[in-house]
């Protein structure tokens, strides 16, 4: 596996379990609606993950976007659809977003190549 | 038309008139990107209406909530898809985005009973 | 009941029940953390509202002060707490919330007059 | 004076009255550093009053840039610069700019037209 | 002492001299602000200090959530009020908090460590 | 060069060329609107890199920051016109900026003994 995808979750899952290993109410149910928001409804899961991906990008967390865009890679999503999402959100979110999408494109690269 | 509906496009289109009549380059250069970027491609309309719509629900702009409600409601996205979209950037982006959900509803209203 | 403070009530109040009479699993139960996470834990009622004040005030969201400067109201915060914790927000935040400053002394201008 | 122009200032000096009357040290020195902040030093004063526009649009606050459209027109700040100025945030902050684009635009035509 | 601990101070203390030996007026003022508001006044420093963490992770600033975690650790807060008020900011902010609570429990742990 | 500097530039063209040669027409459009809307026009080129770098700050955006910093050491502006730049941006934007302060005078002084 790329060492960035590696470091990246492993870092995540290992903080995760400390934070969840606390017992705060209002943490782990948060952490379990997240878990259920994206599953599939009404819309379903690639299109969730696409929705997941152009709000982090929009509010410039990278760590989200990583994560969504695994959770897209995994779910089968195709790069152009990917691309065109990230277009959206430098669009909304105006050229601040640049930084971002530079290390999600990196990203997306690592997850290509490490399979 | 519903008042509500009627009052925001009349604004928001004498508004665009003033603005583009002033031929400055790099505003009208991003006022034809927006029509461009939600137009079909890799994704279809409806999937980029909600990509706006959630981009702009957690960025908390009322009047961009507002513009990819109504057209997501005139690409003929069900009620379900967008309050599961809206349900994700409340998530995403915390309960401030709450005070835009209560606006969000009363706008998709007012779409619902003008027809 | 000041005007102000009976026409935000009404219709915060009046939305809400919209939004949860959707039943969105998420939005439900993400109104449902909100009312948990502010009763007395740890920390006591009085300095979760300031918590929550100062939040709502650096995100610059006028309606979030509203609710969090009524809840501190109700729950007994002497003024000077509530002005202290609006001048840390200002100084995090910076002159960029002074036009939320104005609109939090007009509401609890209001939350005063009103008993 | 326009009605535009003469209501936001009315109300922004009743409540900046109400504010510093109440003698919270740190609020009443960031007024006072907002003051010091824009006058003349290795950058003139239009110039700030443009670094303020701009910071202001890209943070999307509708007073704020009221405030510095103003003291910029006051300043003898021409049009083109000003188009310019919004122009750069709008490619910065991104389309989610673009309503307060559309308010900054008509408070400078009453700017324009109230002398 | 903690390497993450010692390298956050070390750098941000080295940078701030930098900072304030270069005498701007605006910038110095801030910085004696900063020492100002969260001393005790009409609060408490334990209760600035966690207004100042929520604030800190509301706006996903990781030094500042390092700089307040650490003075909240100093000034006797109980790690459980730390924990609530990380829930808190988790619920008002989204989601997009989480990779930053992730970073504000490792600092914790650090701090605890050290001793 | 420095290394932060070239680290930073390197980083930047790598992945600036893989981003434009996926050839999606939105992010091409913003790429070179970003170039023509910091060219010479009703304001000069070092008033316009300044608004870059105040925008950039208050957006809280490193890389950016970087950028905007680069272009205005090429661009002759004096130091005490970036740290007034930067001084407005912290009173602006608040306290939250300060470690992005830190970074921005960091990097200016890698710019300046590279020569």
């Amino acid at each position: 596996m790329s060492e960035l995808v590696k470091e990246f979750n492993d870092y995540r899952s290992k903080m995760n379990d400390k934070i969840l290993a606390d017992n705060n109410k209002i943490i782990k149910r948060i952490f379990n609606l997240d878990t259920n928001a994206f599953a599939a409804g009404a819309l379903d899961v690639k299109t969730k993950e696409l929705l997941g991906l152009v709000a982090s990008t929009v509010l410039r967390c990278d760590d989200c976007i990583k994560y969504h865009l695994e959770a897209s890679y995994k779910a089968g999503v195709p790069k152009e659809q990917v691309v065109e999402t990230l277009g959206i959100a430098t669009l909304i979110g105006g050229t601040i977003v640049i930084p971002h999408l530079r290390r999600a494109y990196e990203y997306w690269d690592a997850l290509e190549t490490q399979s």
